[in-house]
């Protein structure tokens, strides 16, 4: 069995957590069985590995997402990068012809697809064994997911089941009185989750591309529709089959949901007067929240903003941050992360950027080079290692260095180096670096 | 007529916004005339100017207060700094001695004396002129002003008068009952506005100290009765007399009763949801604030952090925020301000401070020592000269200088200069700080 988790777009409905760089499913903001912060995908690497199952993991995801699932799965995962987002349907061809031209998987073999992001028992992924067995059993093209529905809901999709749990029909979004009538049949909430031989997709897959090799797929994913697999796949597949789960499925994709299962009511500096009643404070900043007498509110602080909201509200807040175009502030790189302590534009037309820098210890930056930015870079703690053209400098406390626009530079760290970056130019953002090759010697 | 105002001690009553360098009363949260923000302090200077009182004002103060009250009214007043924290009688005793003994104030001149941050009308200070008549009559020790009473209030003293405005006696907060009754016979409220004589006082102060000379008086301040003047001035004189006020008169020093003064419903960046009601947003910091569906609250946010109370709650901040003992976020000074972006301490024992100063056009900071931090100053923007240890060196956009520690060094600005500090040593506070002279050449 090989597993392929699908990590979906970047979204606002998090925010100030969430933006352009950092998606929900990447937010430390639930707790793992020692106590200890994990985010979603962590959560779901962890119930994958608990649940006893051995398989390798693909990530499907865009290119920005790659250096947060470094820093959180480190290479625990093999990552596929969508060259352009263009729906599950690509992006699971995709993710299959890597499998298929690079791990050389034994195309009998069985790929179970999920989102990144389910808030699920580990039950859920137990039941990718009985998945797994029944695609195994050879008389049928894909198996599903169905989740027992807990409400007559109006928003997912319905599975009809006939016997054996051969699939009927499917039902999208039906009202709440079809929804309870669906539910007396004994039909399943679809939770996106597929499992099918590898060899059945690559079959599909010859229709749209001219080989099944991964670079080849990589060039002409333009070619592949632009559409979702239920859509693509499911609906037009000869023999499908459901297998039920009954535990816990949540979306966690709103601050009001996402609170109701934090374990403690603050994450972070935060102060709560004896008479705050159901508010849970999220505080990413170094600065501590106050909140007196407030109700039914959720406060969230990081680097981006600040949101203090009506817990009900919560999900109406898309509109009021989607114009909201300041540069991210925080990012989680492979090698560390930075945050940034201010980003200014003055009269004559320069920009300047302060920022702080964490590189974790033996990790390395890129060795880069920017065109229209001047950077000083003062270490504050820990120990490393500059390259700048070539020659190497060792960096310790204290230590300032002055970059000037078009030197190459690379810095590594022995132990945890703590920098302040100031950047100076026409164009202090990320986009102004070139990327060159080095080696470090050991 | 001569003008003292009592800038009292600071509190976190407005936390985050006030702290131990930052009073209530230097927070530019109010307007003016112009729709410009303006502080307590600035109103207060501006009403008296309307008022068209042409008097000299002395402000009596601590030493922390001493930038804020040069940065917001510059040179237009003068400062005693109080050699310690005494209550109103030594304050009041030490500005009347520097009346006398440094002005050369004619000892038969009234002297006015007020606290810095009263939320009055014009018309308050248009009473000075009648008090000061009176007190020019020659047959009364103090004249005191007193407010119309609004309410029957347990919280004030009131002013029981008798025929021709004379003080009948004195009453301090009166159950509800009895204030009705005190407002029936006419009683009004102490304002702690109190005018006399400068040779009245002085005579007083005869008792305490060995000489009038202000440096005596300063050098023995510890002889002056730690009390207030009503208590050892106004309760023991021979004949007092009260003048009424009949205008607003409103203590905001709470986040409530200061919202109700606000113009419009947000200072700074903030982003309201058509939900909210009641809601006020004071934002300091340069990153948005998200108030959706919120009710009757107030959000202030600072560097020094962020409250989000219940308005009517507000006023009991002070036992939530009294154990925050960071060191301050901001400050404002004589030559211009800093932000401090970060302070961390390290494993190791080393700490640093990564800070953002403004020094604004022609202003210099001191020319000064530290002993046991290192700093690195990076120019972003505006030109200046620094000087260090005795030699000149012009500054402009993108210079870099490391100071020493044991280095003298002062940055003077010819355009406003942004800088970025970073500090690193075994003590990056204020205190670590020696003083030395330097004159700039023109």
């Amino acid at each position: 069995m090989k597993i392929v988790l699908l990590s979906g777009g970047s979204g606002k409905r998090l925010w100030p957590l969430s933006n352009e760089v950092r998606s929900k499913q990447f937010l430390k903001l639930l707790c793992d069985r020692e106590g200890a912060h994990e985010s979603m995908v962590q959560r779901v690497y962890r119930q994958i590995v608990q649940a006893g199952i051995d398989a390798e993991i693909v990530v499907a995801t865009s290119s920005t997402q790659v250096e947060a699932i470094r820093g959180q799965l480190q290479n625990d995962v093999d990552i596929v990068v969508e060259p352009e987002r263009r729906n599950t349907f690509p992006a699971i061809v995709l993710a299959s012809a890597y499998l298929e031209s690079r791990k050389k998987t034994d195309p009998e073999e069985t790929v179970i697809v999920l989102p990144v992001d389910p808030f699920v028992d580990v039950e859920y992924f137990e039941t990718f064994k009985k998945m797994d067995e029944r695609v195994q059993q050879g008389d049928v093209d894909i198996v599903l997911m169905g989740i027992a529905p807990s409400y007559p809901s109006e928003k997912y999709g319905y599975i009809v089941q006939g016997a054996s749990g051969r699939v009927k029909a499917f039902r999208e979004k039906p009202d709440e009185a079809a929804a309870k009538e669906l539910i007396k049949e004994g039909a399943l909430w679809n939770a996106g989750v597929f499992a099918f031989k590898l060899k059945y997709l690559m079959h599909i897959a010859d229709n749209y591309v001219p080989s099944r090799d991964f670079d080849d797929v990589v060039h002409n994913y333009a070619q592949l529709k632009k559409d979702s697999f239920d859509y693509e796949v499911v609906e037009k597949a000869d023999s499908l089959v459901v297998i039920p789960y009954d535990g816990a499925w949540k979306d966690i994709g709103t601050w009001n949901t996402l609170t109701e299962e934090m374990e403690k009511e603050s994450i972070g500096d935060a102060i709560m007067g004896e008479e705050c009643v159901n508010t849970h404070v999220i505080n990413e900043l170094s600065i501590p929240v106050v909140a007196l007498g407030t109700q039914n509110l959720v406060i969230a602080a990081s680097q981006d903003g600040i949101l203090v909201s009506d817990k009900h509200k919560s999900s109406y807040i898309k509109p009021y941050v989607e114009n909201i175009n300041n540069r991210p502030m925080y990012e989680e790189r492979r090698w560390g992360e930075y945050k940034v302590y201010d980003y200014s534009q003055y009269a004559d037309g320069t920009k300047s950027l302060t920022k702080h820098i964490t590189i974790n210890a033996d990790c390395a930056q890129d060795y880069e080079m920017h065109q229209f930015k001047d950077e000083v870079i003062t270490v504050v703690n820990g120990s490393g290692e500059l390259v700048i053209d070539g020659c190497l400098m060792k960096l310790s406390c204290g230590d300032t260095i002055s970059i000037k626009r078009g030197q190459k530079h690379g810095i590594r760290a022995f132990q945890d180096l703590q920098l302040v970056s100031v950047q100076i130019g026409e164009d202090v953002t990320e986009g102004d670096t070139q990327v060159f090759d080095w080696i470090w010697a050991n």
